[in-house]
């Protein structure tokens, strides 16, 4: 830590939650964060529970919590949190997401004071362990399908859970298998109030959690609780993923997490929030942090990935130059430095995306934060896009730094394949990657305020935003420290200089704004009859519509946070690697560019060569940029990165 | 089977060997062609060695060895029983692939008669069981940098096998770490004939093959003879990859494998071929039998994977569009579609390819075949090409299919995670990929018969084939079945339907020749200065000159098996299923298409309405594609796939 430029970009990186970043660093030890190789499920499962419990010992199960209740660090800090034991065994991870975020995270924002008294102390010190049970057999992406019932019985004041067919079952349910004690269950919510008669004589109110009990003292399921077991996953072996499933399970209507819609004491349904899309929307809303941690998770995961493969790559030799006393270093290699840079840098620059959505989450849903419905939203598609490309990256770089090792890349001691084999499901968790770039292209469309209702055909083209313009120019013209960058560049895109980041971030913006404008005028067109065709058809330029403007996203995070930066090598360093970061992608994307007459052919050759440049420029400086990434030595014990 | 479209379309994929595919396809069985889920590795392991005795038994092993010694079907048939074995447990596949292909080839291929007869009876059975010792821990692609030494020591007749130093450990060795009782040993072969005094007396002569007992009856390791186990891999557990450290172990001379190169009765070195570069290539030039199965391999394990997917895609409904009565099969969203249409398209393509190359290895090593030097320089070749585009084919379409499972993908029950576990090493093993298609550049660029020497820069770059044109145009006009769609194409690029495969041809071709022909433009400026750097800066150029090469190879060896079939709906839809593949290819590189004045803009957006629209023709067709595939129902025991 001696380089001052290590330093400063470390810091830079670090953001908001530094101290935490820090303290986790030094505090996260090697001897519980990480598994050995060649574990039995069984044996996987027993030490990733004693080590959940050691988190909880350490005092970690408190970040994220009220602090009314004995939570420390406030709600986001969790996310950075996530990151930080990102860089350990990733079942651990998953099992400590499971924990308190999810199942934690349910009780503190969907229940209310009754439950927080009476569970959040248990659950931060991991006394309870519980599950989130949302997921169905025939009910992934489509929660609002879900068949499970809670059916309120007034008599009894008590709620009957019931699975009543086999694609109502819960499944892949982390913490079921072996561990959980208690699971919120989500259900479709029923009353007998203002029935009409219909729908065996109750009245729905769509999806609600529920606190249902699964095992006892001894960890036998309850009466009327089937517990199975997932087995064998692609990765997450210390993860006890299962089912459950009901059979007309009675708990006390006091255990409905009623922070959205309860049922008051006449035995009637009640809620703040009237249509029920809405209400189910808002309560989904409050979860979204799962999914910045998981965008978070898989990228951390990445950079440690990337830290193997170039530290590896700078010391392996293969093949000589004629005359040569030694072989060549792989990573002066131009084929290896392009399979390993690119991703570097867009690490990078993911990083500071991912620090703005922690931001941003803290201010809306941090202690004291006013309600704010239409940020609340625009975070939503932000997170739900940035996690779909961030799982991605991370998946496709895991696998080439993989690949980028050779033979020592595919032995377990060497980090790489677990980790590969554990992030694979991040990209269909959460929200499955295909869906969410969707969701976010959708917020983008709808405004806001509108944007209620599921990804059904009309849902998406049915109330596109009338000037998607001008909100885009509004919401960039918000970050004033992009202002300079941006007016430099407008208008002037055939003279920038090819590797100029204002010419790169004037592209991202035109590649958002054009493919959504175009989008919107496309999907305007349906109607009742065609829309599901309609929008069918346009599915791929709606995945792009949500890329392209997380990139976008991506590129202005990362270019605020090196604006804000001294002037000197550091920022220097900074400034190349988002630079390989933006040309890389306009790159991948240049037949888009020339289609639509942004540059022109020898421009898009000469982007290529900027690539090949940057790489090589780059090159001398991989190992400072993987050392200020700030993963503890203790956590890299791959025998090639040594 | 009873669909005559889809008995017309397998009949054509199988291709020459079909009837050994049609035993496979009854005869191996799911009973010992898969493994369950969740074994331990010495469970694996244990199960793996027992069921490669099984397919020995079932007479299996014999396919591939010379029928003088008791072989069976010839040569290059081995290659179609691994492709139908890779339909089963892959640590299977690679266990007896290093067994009989590796271990067995090399005694085969290596050895002389003496060796036949002594040994591949009992290979061939599984009585001795055997590794391919090449890899060593400091050299893996650079194999003619080995440092194990084989010494000739005249006065006892004797070769000293000797591992002097940490870097020259045998590494990743399959059958090493449990089974292997001997082992082909590839050393640098020294004797004492013409020394001048300089290497400790002994004269070099690179690397060669000697056979080296391993093990005692018992399975006790030999004197002087260390195996290492390597431990937990990223898949193929049932394999037991280990290593190997000998210190002066000595084995009779006579266990040298000469068929290239011998010690004479005088003590002095005896070989055909004296250059040693030549040699050494001609050497593994007979082993490339494993490169053409490992790409067979992969290839029919992505195709079991798409049956998984398709089938699920098939049934699997979630979300619904308005008014309907239940939710969209998900293959009919077009984002499905997408993800894997293509994907099958050009598993179709890849399957011809590969049956081309399994052809011309019967015809250039198949028994009675006569030598043809440039011949099998441009198999090797195109092999070396064919196996890289074909592995990473399989590794990105079955994490494709793994996420269009969504969570029930992630599941091990569903085949798809070991799957992909299991081929991940396919891309660096039998030759790193990326090196792999820099060997297949370098025989574009140079002359066959100048292609000795490995892939430094200078060889590369020191003899351009002076009319790299001519030889193109001649090796293409030499496929009578495809001129008349060349000559169709010519000329009219503009005006052919943006579906036509003559005009797709014709921009393969253009793409193959164009890089290929700018890029021999840049490399012959090289000086023995400068030639490192400018190979080095050119080095994505040359890897994209390779697949575009082989691009090329894949569509013109599909359209030769198209155009053999008999006019009719069958050839109608694997006319529509190449023309997919072929317009994705075009889709992905068309920037380049674009900057090189090959297509214009408009086209080029046509190409991806045109893959759109294919998408959607095809998507009705996708089980009969999937039926047409030949992967027995009783090896797909996928719950989702049923």
């Amino acid at each position: 830590m001696s380089d001052p430029i290590v330093t400063e970009l470390r810091d830079t990186l670090d953001g908001r939650w530094a101290d935490l970043r820090r303290q986790a660093r030094e505090e996260l030890s090697a001897e519980w964060m990480l598994a050995p190789n060649g574990l039995s499920i069984a044996e996987h499962r027993e030490l990733t529970t004693k080590s959940l419990q050691r988190i909880a010992d350490e005092g970690y199960g408190r970040v994220g919590f009220p602090t009314a209740f004995g939570g420390e660090f406030d709600y986001a800090a969790s996310c950075v949190l996530f990151e930080m034991q990102a860089l350990g065994d990733l079942s651990l991870l998953v099992k400590v997401g499971v924990q308190f975020g999810l199942f934690g995270g349910a009780v503190a924002r969907l229940g209310t004071e009754r439950h927080h008294k009476a569970y959040l102390e248990d659950i931060m010190t991991a006394k309870l362990l519980g599950s989130f049970a949302m997921t169905e057999v025939g009910h992934g992406s489509n929660v609002q399908a879900l068949e499970t019932t809670a059916t309120y019985d007034d008599s009894t004041h008590e709620l009957i859970i019931d699975t009543p067919t086999e694609s109502a079952v819960k499944t892949y349910i982390g913490n079921a298998a072996k561990d959980a004690r208690m699971a919120v269950v989500f259900a479709q919510l029923r009353t007998e109030d203002g029935t009409d008669g219909t729908d065996g004589g109750h009245r729905g109110h769509g999806v609600h959690a529920v606190l249902v009990p699964v095992r006892d003292e001894a960890g036998n399921p309850l009466p009327g609780v089937t517990i199975g077991d997932n087995g064998v996953k692609g990765g997450l072996p210390g993860v006890d993923n299962g089912t459950f499933a009901f059979e007309q399970v009675r708990v006390p209507k006091d255990n409905l997490l009623d922070a959205f819609g309860g049922i008051g004491e006449d035995g009637s349904y009640v809620s703040s929030i009237d249509n029920p899309d809405r209400r189910f929307f808002t309560m989904l809303g409050t979860l979204v942090r799962g999914r910045v941690c998981v965008g978070g998770g898989s990228g951390a995961a990445a950079k440690k990935a990337l830290a193997i493969a170039i530290r590896y790559g700078s010391s392996r030799r293969q093949f000589s130059a004629p005359g040569a006393e030694q072989e060549n270093v792989i990573l002066d290699y131009l084929a290896h430095q392009r399979n390993l840079l690119p991703r570097l840098a867009k690490a990078y620059a993911l990083s500071f995306a991912q620090n703005a959505v922690t931001e941003r989450l803290q201010e809306l849903q941090g202690e004291g934060a006013e309600p704010d419905q239409e940020g609340q939203r625009e975070l939503e598609s932000r997170v739900a896009g940035l996690k779909a490309v961030t799982t991605w990256h991370a998946l496709d770089t895991i696998q080439a730094c993989r690949e980028a090792c050779g033979g020592a890349g595919y032995m377990a001691e060497n980090q790489l394949v677990q980790m590969h084999a554990d992030v694979d499901v991040f990209a269909t968790f959460e929200g499955d990657n295909t869906v969410l770039l969707q969701l976010a292209a959708k917020g983008l469309l709808t405004d806001y305020k509108e944007m209620w209702g599921d990804l059904d055909a009309m849902g998406m083209v049915g109330k596109i935003a009338g000037q998607l313009g001008d909100r885009l120019v509004e919401r960039t013209a918000g970050r004033a420290g992009l202002q300079r960058l941006i007016d430099t560049a407008t208008g002037r895109d055939d003279d920038s200089a090819t590797d100029s980041l204002s010419w790169a971030l004037s592209m991202f913006e035109q590649r958002a704004e054009h493919v959504l404008e175009t989008l919107g005028n496309r999907l305007r067109k349906a109607t009742k009859d065609n829309a599901f065709e309609l929008f069918n058809a346009a599915q791929d330029h709606v995945l792009f519509a949500a890329r392209a403007h997380i990139d976008r996203c991506v590129l202005e995070a990362a270019l605020e946070a090196h604006e804000g930066m001294t002037a000197g090598a550091a920022k220097d360093l900074l400034g190349r690697v988002l630079t390989l970061y933006a040309l890389s992608s306009i790159e991948q994307d240049k037949a888009w560019f020339i289609e639509h007459g942004r540059i022109n052919t020898t421009r898009s050759r000469a982007v290529t060569a900027s690539v090949n440049d940057l790489c090589r420029e780059l090159r001398p400086h991989a190992l400072t940029l993987v050392d200020a990434l700030g993963i503890p030595d203790e956590l890299i014990t791959a025998p090639i990165a040594q």
